[in-house]
């Protein structure tokens, strides 16, 4: 296995904030760098580093924001995980970030759909002239028409960022579908590092993120006890177990997931189940079975699925 | 994807039988048959077929029997969906089987570790003289040593058996694995179809079993809800819903998860978990994962990986 270039970014308070509107306490964040750090995880994405002013919060905790100032509390002395957080389109000003040199982040990474490239990559300018490390993200590739991820790929190639990610948004893909994207990145962004960030809704996060490192990806996206949005991650504890570098060890994570993950587990809801099987089967958002999942049907899978296949809008779960 | 000559057999009342000491209800059983009938799966595994005197039977179901009358009983009428049971070396008479125009099964599948290998082929030749299609099933063969391998390999090509399966028992197989032992398979028994047998300990029972078709594997292991031993198998659904032939639909299995597995999901606990992710990494028997998630420290996942790395004997869970 090509493992000797890989690295590990765990995303799991970004991602899984999106599971509990990011209610995590400063010290459950804390233990979580702690244990990344003693893992030898290369990266720790902290959560979104989006503009208070242009995102409608809801009471979302810190971590949807990430400003230096508090981030440089929670975590005052940068071991060897490296911080990283993510931004959205339209939900950023780039002015008001420091200098890398001035901040806590050493990785901005910028999530946009494909239609959003140019502007995608406007951001990733403003960073990297910054001094961050840059990564773009092209959400829900799957649903995207190949011509015109061609397109965005040749601007990718020309722009300043430092790896371009395969996101599988909607946890529908398999290893064929990962081979095709990797071989496209690879054909069209040849200069550039390549990542990959997976969903588990059929149970193909883990083999996904091993189809990508056999094809030479790099960057691996992973969440302790595979917490994240809708049927999550691919697990960080099974990436660590699994390769043999010998600067990983599971150990730490596996003290975590006791600790912190297992309690968070009986109190919030991620991973893999049959609802989200079938968006991904359909290659859909994940948001109506999210939906499903908070109702008294949530174990009528039968249902879901004739929802999904109405002819009337499915979105409406009830 | 070559899916055309695929056959799918539910193992979910034998395998899950595993679970809860085969205590499913007649008319659980019942209801399994009609929904694997109308979903178009070609073979329901009902169960274990050893003999009762040979057997510390413990209060087990009758399923961990299937003698032929009470089955006639269960399911008088076999429609398209065939049925099979499974044998094991030293458990079974096979003089007490009727000629399979008798009897309502179609196939009686072997399972055997490698070391037992003439045994198992000892048997398959006395269902096959019965008329029985046979399979035979090398349990573990993640432990095995290559050379060992081979030489059954070349038994079971001299042999009657019509299909001899990879059985990742452990869980701890990868898709090179797969296609390593495939290939093994293909070379040295040239003239027998192939079967795939997965565990989901390290969420690989599906990816494993998709790799299987690509490789020209026909007879794919499936179980509802995944429902096994331990961290279960590749889920019945997620093949149906995937695999595009036209005589396949998973939404009678929908309706049967939410009716019968939902329900029983709840009583008894099946699937992947971090404890099975272990034993799958280290290439272990399950057991030592099973025992303790009955225990209090079911969830004390550090703990375990101690007990399973430790000198002393770690099968001594508390």
């Amino acid at each position: 296995m090509k493992s000797n270039n890989v690295k590990i970014l765990d995303c799991t308070i970004r991602d899984g904030g999106l599971v509990n509107n990011w209610d995590f306490s400063v010290d459950f964040v804390r233990d979580t760098y702690e244990a990344l750090n003693a893992a030898g995880v290369d990266y720790m994405e902290i959560g979104y580093k989006n503009s208070p002013e242009l995102v409608d919060a809801e009471n979302s905790g810190p971590w949807r924001f990430c400003e230096d100032r508090f981030i440089q509390e929670v975590i005052p002395e940068i071991k060897t995980t490296k911080l990283s957080a993510i931004v959205d389109i339209g939900r950023v000003n780039p002015d008001h970030f420091a200098p890398q040199s001035e901040s806590p982040f050493t990785m901005i990474r910028v999530a946009c759909y494909l239609k959003d490239i140019d502007k995608g990559l406007d951001l990733v300018e403003s960073f990297h002239d910054l001094g961050y490390e840059t990564t773009i993200n092209i959400m829900a590739v799957s649903n995207s028409i190949n011509s015109h991820l061609v397109d965005a790929l040749q601007k990718i190639e020309e722009s300043s960022v430092d790896v371009a990610y395969v996101v599988d948004s909607f946890g529908s893909l398999f290893n064929r579908d990962i081979e095709h994207l990797v071989n496209l990145f690879k054909q069209y962004a040849p200069s550039k590092k390549l990542g990959i960030h997976t969903h588990n809704n059929l149970q193909m996060a883990f083999a996904n993120t091993l189809c990508g490192i056999d094809l030479g990806v790099e960057y691996l996206d992973t969440s302790v006890f595979g917490m994240g949005r809708g049927a999550g991650n691919c697990q960080t504890e099974l990436v660590l177990g699994h390769l043999t570098a010998s600067r990983y060890d599971m150990k730490p994570i596996l003290k975590l997931i006791d600790e912190r993950f297992v309690p968070l587990s009986k109190e919030v809801e991620w991973g893999y189940n049959t609802a989200y099987a079938l968006t991904g089967l359909f290659n859909e958002h994940p948001r109506s079975a999210i939906a499903m999942r908070k109702t008294e049907g949530k174990d009528q899978f039968y249902n879901f699925f004739n929802k999904l296949t109405s002819v009337e809008t499915h979105l409406d779960i009830k």
